[in-house]
């Protein structure tokens, strides 16, 4: 029979790693999103869009979650933004103590928004404070209307969802309109945006709100 | 500072039970199968597909696995067989020890098939064995070409892959064909059925497949 002690509950120690990167992030001036979904609603190749779309406004740095795989680090790298890759290692989210040591990989100087690609999964990741500003949460409408009441706290402590595939809305019985209903009544303070990442739709406010919380970020962190 | 003591890992306390509910389906000659899939891929409609099509042919329980609601238990209960919710309360998978209470509210000498349907989740609900005889993973073809390489312990794991919204193939960019070989490649033992469980597509080989195994339960058992 093997024992193990615990000195600490993982989340309490978690919670102490996390208000180190953030106050390191405070310093810097970064603002960090933590993006989140399940497998396959297209976080990556929604941070691809973004890549695109804000590359030439802003200074990009992306850190990747994933267990095994290098395979989205390798796309995101083809931009020429910095890349850093966690791999888990059959961790089903990413924890504060994984994001910190990623940092020194990083020129935090150099940066002004940093995303965190959170591992495929619409319930753990949930639980861990990285030390993020923002958490943006994925939904696709191929995952049908209930994902909202069946999975709450993702949704609960996002300050955004972007709702991707609408391409392929016509050919699922999702109720769009429903289903942000539904997202505001776990959150009414929500910020939703309908996009297709696949045919490059409905990026623009979407991006236009990151940069602008880009911006109160600095000029939050040059006042104190 | 709150000290925690685990005299067991919880792993090793998983397989126990899991063993125990194992030697109890062998003796009520049961076969059960444990459903997995992250959020959306389709595991509840694909189980109301399967109920349809076998519960003429074989006496059907379901226990539903979910975080918070009884939605999914809500759907299946329409069709007028036995089920059992578990929430799990805010944990990410099934395990053993969950099950085994749950099995005291169905009566297991007047089932022939119980399919548990596990918490929408790709990586952790692959880790906890719950004395299943097969596993049957779900993946929908709008979740992207990538996944097995990402999550391949759930395939790893599996006996079987549902390929879900196949109607969807032309509106994605979905290769149906590298997908399987990449499963196979993943667990060449893998048997896949392409199916739409939206246009009931595809279902028959499945459902043979699972009668077929109800009857070689039924005989093993019968043999010890």
């Amino acid at each position: 029979m093997v024992k193990v002690r615990m000195a600490t509950p993982v989340l309490q120690q978690n919670d102490e790693v996390a208000r180190e990167n953030r106050k390191l992030f405070r310093k810097k001036g970064l603002f960090v999103l933590n993006l989140m979904s399940s497998p396959g609603s297209g976080k990556t190749s929604i941070l691809e869009r973004t890549i695109e779309k804000l590359s030439s406004r802003l200074k990009l740095g992306v850190i990747e979650g994933d267990i095994y795989t290098t395979k989205d680090a390798e796309r995101i790298e083809k931009f020429g933004i910095a890349v850093v890759q966690i791999n888990t290692a059959g961790a089903c989210h990413l924890d504060a103590r994984m994001v910190q040591p990623a940092l020194d990989d990083l020129d935090l100087n150099d940066l002004d928004l940093l995303i965190v690609e959170n591992v495929g999964n619409l319930v753990c990741p949930a639980e861990f404070d990285l030390g993020e500003d923002a958490r943006a949460a994925v939904l696709s409408v191929a995952e049908g209307n209930d994902k909202p009441a069946k999975y709450p706290l993702v949704f609960r402590e996002s300050q955004v969802v972007l709702i991707n595939k609408i391409d392929l809305l016509p050919h699922t019985d999702c109720d769009i309109d429903q289903l942000e209903k539904d997202l505001k009544l776990i959150n009414h303070q929500l910020k939703l945006f309908r996009v297709s990442a696949r045919l490059d739709q409905g990026f623009e406010p979407w991006v236009q709100w990151l940069e602008e919380q880009v911006n109160l970020k600095k000029k939050l962190s040059a006042s104190q």
